[in-house]
This record gives C-alpha cells, sequence and structure tokens, in this order.
C-alpha cells in the first residue's frame, strides 16, 4: 500500500497547510530531504490541545494532539515534495512537549506522532526521534514537533 | 540585486565571527548544506540582550536580537561557504527564546530574524522555522538561534 | 589513528545500543548523512545521571554525563553507518541541559561531548553546535543529545 492508501485505511486525511503568520513557509526542501516548520496541534484553524503537559493536559490527550501535529507537519511535506506519496521516508522527528513541573515522560507524548508516521509509511516511517521538555510554546501550545524526510522525484 | 548588495542598502554588514568557546566551530559544511552553531545576539564581542523574555525583556528587544543574532549566524554560515553571495537557500531557523513563565510570543520573537533573512535573501530566505520557549539559555542570552542553508560552489 | 584506534586509547569503548521503547530508531541515515536520536546519559541499562544541572547535578557531573551520552550517540550512528570508522566528520551536535532556574553554563556542560568528539575524530570532530537549558528531559535525565554526522560508504 502506498502512503496515501494507508492513510485512507486509517479513515484519516491531511489537513490544508496553514499559512505561516510570518516570513517564512511550511516546509523547505534541499536536495532529497524536505525539513518542515515547526508543527502545532492545529485543527480546523484552532489549536486543539494547549497548556502543560502534566497539569492541564493528560498524557493521553497530549499524544493525540502531537499526532495531530504529526499530520499537519506530513501536509506540510507534501506540498513541498509534490504529495504524499513522494514522501519515500522520515529521517528525524523532534518533539518539544510543554511541560509541567515534574513532568518526564516526553517520549510517550511523542508516540503519539511515532507511531502514526509508521502507521502511515510503515517501516520506512522509523526515524531517529529526540523528545524534549521546554518552557514555554507558542499561543501555548502543548506540543510543538518538525519533520525531516526523504523526498522522490518520483 | 545579490545578498551582499541587499545587506548594504539595509545598511548593514556582517560582524566578524567570534571564536567558539570549546571544541567545536562556527559552521559545518556537509555536500551543499551548511549548519551553524547556536548563535547568541553578541555585538562589539558582548551579549546585548540578555534576561526572559516577556520578564526583563520586551517583545521588541528580543526581536532586534533575534536580528541581531542571525547577522551573527550568517556570517558564520559565509565564513564555511566562501562568501555570503555563495548562499543559495535559507532552509532552516530554530530560535530558542529564554522564556518568561507564561510568555508565549515565541514566533513574535523569531520574526526579527525570519523578516532579516528575507530582507537580504528574497523569497531564497524563507524557511522552514521553529520557535520555542526555553527555561534557560548560555549567558543567560534572550535567544539563541541555529541556522541551516543551501551553498553553491560559485 | 583511525577513530576506533583513538578509542581504543582512550580505554573506551563504544556501548551496546540501546533498543528504543516506541516506534523509532537509534539513527537514520540519507545520503551520507547519519542523524541519531536523542541521547540519554544511559550506562549498563541504567539512566546514570538524573535530576536539574545546578541544583541535583553539578557541572563537573554533567560533564560526564553527556559524554556518556555522546558515546551512546556514536555507537548509534556507527550502527548505521556500519562502523565507527566509517564516520568521516561530525557535523552538528545539539545539547538539551535539564536546568536549574538561573543555570546558565550549557556550553560548559556541553564541552563534555565536544571534546570527546575531538578526542576520537580529531579535527574532523569538529561540529556546530547548540546548547540549550530545557524545562524537562526524559524519565529526569540531567542531559540529551542528538549527533549529525557524515558516513563514507567505506
Amino acid at each position: 500500500m502506498t502512503p496515501s492508501e494507508r492513510l485512507a485505511a486509517l479513515e484519516m486525511e491531511l489537513p490544508s497547510v496553514a499559512a505561516p503568520v510570518g516570513s517564512y513557509v511550511p516546509a523547505t526542501r534541499t536536495g532529497h530531504l524536505v525539513l518542515t516548520s515547526g508543527q502545532l496541534p492545529m485543527g480546523g484553524g484552532q489549536l486543539v490541545c494547549k497548556g502543560k503537559v502534566g497539569k492541564d493536559v493528560t498524557v493521553e490527550e497530549a499524544m493525540a494532539a502531537t499526532g495531530i501535529a504529526a499530520l499537519n507537519g506530513l501536509a506540510a511535506a507534501a506540498g513541498a515534495a509534490g504529495g504524499l506519496d513522494r514522501i519515500t521516508r522520515v529521517i528525524r522527528l523532534c518533539v518539544y512537549v510543554n511541560s509541567a513541573p515534574g513532568f518526564t515522560d516526553q517520549p510517550k507524548v511523542a508516540n503519539g506522532a511515532s507511531d502514526l508516521l509508521v502507521g502511515i509509511f510503515g517501516d520506512a516511517g522509523r526515524h531517529a526521534r529526540a523528545a524534549v521538555g521546554v518552557a514555554e510554546l507558542p499561543l501555548d501550545a502543548a506540543v510543538e514537533l518538525e519533520l525531516m524526510v526523504e523526498v522522490t522525484d518520483g
């Protein structure tokens, strides 16, 4: 199955890509790599999960939010690549978790994105990953993430 | 106009590159990519903006500091590339904002770098960008940023 | 001397690579680049340094922990590259320091990794580096780091 077929089988679809507020773009391409801007858990033009994980937000809610941010990241990457099925491999995922004092389950939160990527790309979705707990995030988002993927010209 | 002509038109010039304090270098090149070390808002060998944004430092001050750090980053990248005009595209900008509790305007702070990059490189300056709020930064700097750019051999 | 000879001369050896807990991998390769997942100071399957640097952990302890994390990162990179001596250059090091309020010596902590990399790779170990202070880290680790290295097919 292609990534877009797997996405459909998961009954998911790529969201539209939000226009960045500033002098930047959703994603850039260099050679066969596409790097995305930091992705927030936006849905329908709204931030769907805000606050500190471990206090305002549960791990389960944060995992779901991280999956939403990952889907936004794939939409951004697909836009730069010329389509989701041009993405051949996920190289790097970096997850920034807006963490309450003492919250150390960042890897669990990041699994919300990692599992989705493997669900869509299979083994090619297995990536290098960093997950860290940050002090604050834009708009008080619960999570932000960056993706780096490998693409083909089809 | 070339990037160096635009820089001159903005009445700016590249600062000299500070020698790193440690076993690292201002920037590395791999293939057609140059990655910089984390850049602080240094001017004339001094940190020009320190403290927490949203408490000790206003958004406007932090935006200016981010522009200064970006200029330092371009100087580092130009050093590795063999000149500013060898930089053909800005690929990634990551801005770490030393954030007071509750400060969530990291994207506005990051615009201080993004706008400068577009001012110097035009559309080729539009980059993928992440902006996050961190707990502490080296020397209590208000901001730190990393650049990844694409370069040509001329 | 090759990197593995230098490592032996330092009376060090690469640790075994811990299996990631989740849908990710220790490192990925794209072209001639290898990127590692976030590395913690694990030794013998245990986290060897936890807590906030500047409060629970001294700078010296954190430097040692960062060296351990770097060695884990090299093991992960060597696994993806087909051996330590296939690594020809260290491109980027990003060090996240679990920082107590007011702790701003992240660069000193990062030297624990930078010095080790130069000890093993010589000038080819000099890298671009970012060091930031984060609010929390997985398992309450004192440090986490990512490596990007250049590799050859031998």
